[in-house]
């Protein structure tokens, strides 16, 4: 019996209903185990500069240090296309996860039976497909300096930065060695160590992590061969480490493994305060309200927060559970529609599952 | 009837049998159309650093600038995995790409009729598919300065910059247009504008360029939404313009929509000199020697070599006809197995292509 707060930032678009679907399941679970959840709401994003001016107000960052853990929907949208760099939505998610140090981006990959032909890759391929690609999430293109705009005689030029220190290299390699530890033990470092200094320190580094796990298997990949190996042979993968753009690359590509972006769930994990959870997909503007888009990245990512941020696993896996069950009688929102079943509406997916834990 | 001039440098591994299959098939071109090819071979990539002590010789560059056409094979070995940078193969390859000034890497996806079951997504997705990345060759993460490891205040660190000059984006831009004018008129310029300054630079110098060609239509397309797009629906795509790295990664994921990194051929045409032909695939190191490699793909960079470098059109699709027959009649090299047919050796494939020309 505990007590979590938790803070909700749906952010924009799909990212309102898809949160609310997955505060829905978490009261459903603490209703059936007898814990208290406090949900309290903050503004980021497109919704955060309309209200405050800010893609990220100082409030909304003081909430999730004060919270459990962070239930964020998704940010973005074609109103703020237009807007100065620093008025973008986008950027209220990149200093969430700078400022809560939300370092370790964990985005499990998996086919559930139901789904197989949901996807544009051929069964057998997908059948069984389980991996997770762990995403650095703070360091990288992301965030180097200098990056923006020169003009030097005369010429225009842009420039960004691809930094890595060592540590943040090995925290984050560290990291898929301990989730390997507990899957398959393989780990897949994802690197261009051809090409650049960046990857050749973060091989080396890799290796000497790899000391460290006698018993869990390191493979190097160059990303551009990953990317191809993603299709070929998923089967293949156990845990994939990479840094920040490759992993933001690999994991949208990896998603149509599942059947649906709209299936991916991922945890952010910070290395000093509470963590973030948030479905992979976007704000999709285009079925924003419409009562159409998939709930189940975001419920996923719920039972994420059970699992990593409260470690209650008997509750994460009856979320889990439940999804999977909603999936086997049919229910199908309509990005899975490819895969038969029957078309529902987010409430009705997220009223059978909730219903269901 | 014209006298050509081709540089070959057939590299590493499968690069020598994949080169002189197709150099077979010039010289039945040669004999069928009339026209004089003339082959000098140099070194390039680990046989270069064997027997010259560097990955590209001044030899082997100034071979190709007296020449009208460079046929490249692969570069690369386990053997060399672990020199210094400064001396390994791909350093050969990079080299020349900015010696030589091929900005301009184009990458044509086709998918083949008889090859539409060797893909590892569903035969409705990927038939006729047909598109070509065009992928800046000479800027980018993999030229920009400063690129190193550095220790400050004790803390090591590895550091790569991202650069463009607007003009490089311009130039690449253009030769993207210029083909979709020829083709289905759709340009899909993909950049991670929502992140990287260099992005939105790229972004703006496209829409520019795009002024100059009302004709055609342009979009643009974030590289993770383009790294899922090209596996959820790739028929949607003519023309992709993009960036060096992001182009490496995304042309590999596209092979597997042709059934085989086998099959991709490659043109990377330089702003003043002669210009390269090259496969996609690597040089393969585990079955080079053994006759088993797939030609193909070094064959169709051949075509696309008299047909860019030297205006034979005719000559081009003869040779592109040829492949089609081929595989049309169950030819199948090792790589292209999952597709039924015969299994034949290297030279048998080369044999009836140069056959049928
Ligand atoms: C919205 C964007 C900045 C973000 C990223 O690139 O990290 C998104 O694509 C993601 O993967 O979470
Ligand atoms: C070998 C390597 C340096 C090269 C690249 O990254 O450009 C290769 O992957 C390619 O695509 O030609």
């Amino acid at each position: 019996m505990g007590n979590y707060r938790i803070a909700v930032l749906p952010g924009d678009g799909i990212g309102k209903e898809v949160t609310s679907g997955a505060v829905e399941v978490l009261k459903a679970v603490g209703i059936r185990f007898g814990h208290e959840f406090t949900f309290e709401y903050g503004l980021i994003g497109g919704a955060a500069i309309d209200e405050a001016g800010t893609p990220l107000p100082e409030e909304t960052l003081r909430l999730c240090r004060e919270s459990d853990a962070v239930l964020l929907g998704a940010v973005g949208g074609p109103k703020w296309d237009d807007n100065p760099p620093h008025l973008r939505p986008e950027k209220g998610l990149l200093a969430i996860r700078k400022q809560l140090d939300l370092y370790a981006n964990l985005r499990p990959v998996v086919c559930y039976d139901s789904l197989v032909s949901a996807s544009p890759l051929k069964p057998d391929l997908v059948q069984d497909v389980d991996f997770v690609i762990v995403r650095e999430l703070t360091g990288g293109i992301y965030f180097g300096q200098p990056s923006g705009r020169v003009v030097e005689n005369g010429e225009e030029k842009a420039v960004d930065t691809l930094l890595y220190k060592k540590e943040e290299i090995e925290r984050i390699v560290r990291m898929a060695f301990i989730l390997a530890r507990g899957r398959k033990k393989k780990v897949t470092s994802v690197d261009k160590a051809n090409v650049l200094s960046s990857s050749r320190l973060w091989r080396e580094v890799a290796e000497e992590v790899a000391k460290q796990f006698p018993d869990v298997t390191l493979e190097h990949m160059l990303v551009d061969n990953a990317a191809m190996q993603l299709i070929r042979a998923p089967k293949q993968f156990d845990v994939i480490v990479t840094e920040n753009m490759f992993g933001d690359i690999l994991s949208d590509e990896a998603s149509m493994l599942s059947g649906s972006l709209g299936m991916l769930p991922s945890a952010s994990l910070s290395a000093s305060g509470p963590s973030l959870y948030e479905p992979v997909h976007g704000s999709a503007p285009d079925i924003a309200g419409m009562n159409k888009a998939n709930p189940i990245a975001a419920i996923l990512s719920a039972a994420m927060m059970l699992r990593l941020s409260f470690g209650l696993t008997a509750e994460a896996e009856a979320v889990e559970h439940a999804v999977r069950q909603a999936l086997d009688q049919g229910l199908r929102t309509a990005d899975l529609a490819p895969s038969g079943g029957r078309i529902v509406s987010t409430n009705e997916m997220v009223e059978e599952i909730k219903t269901a834990v």
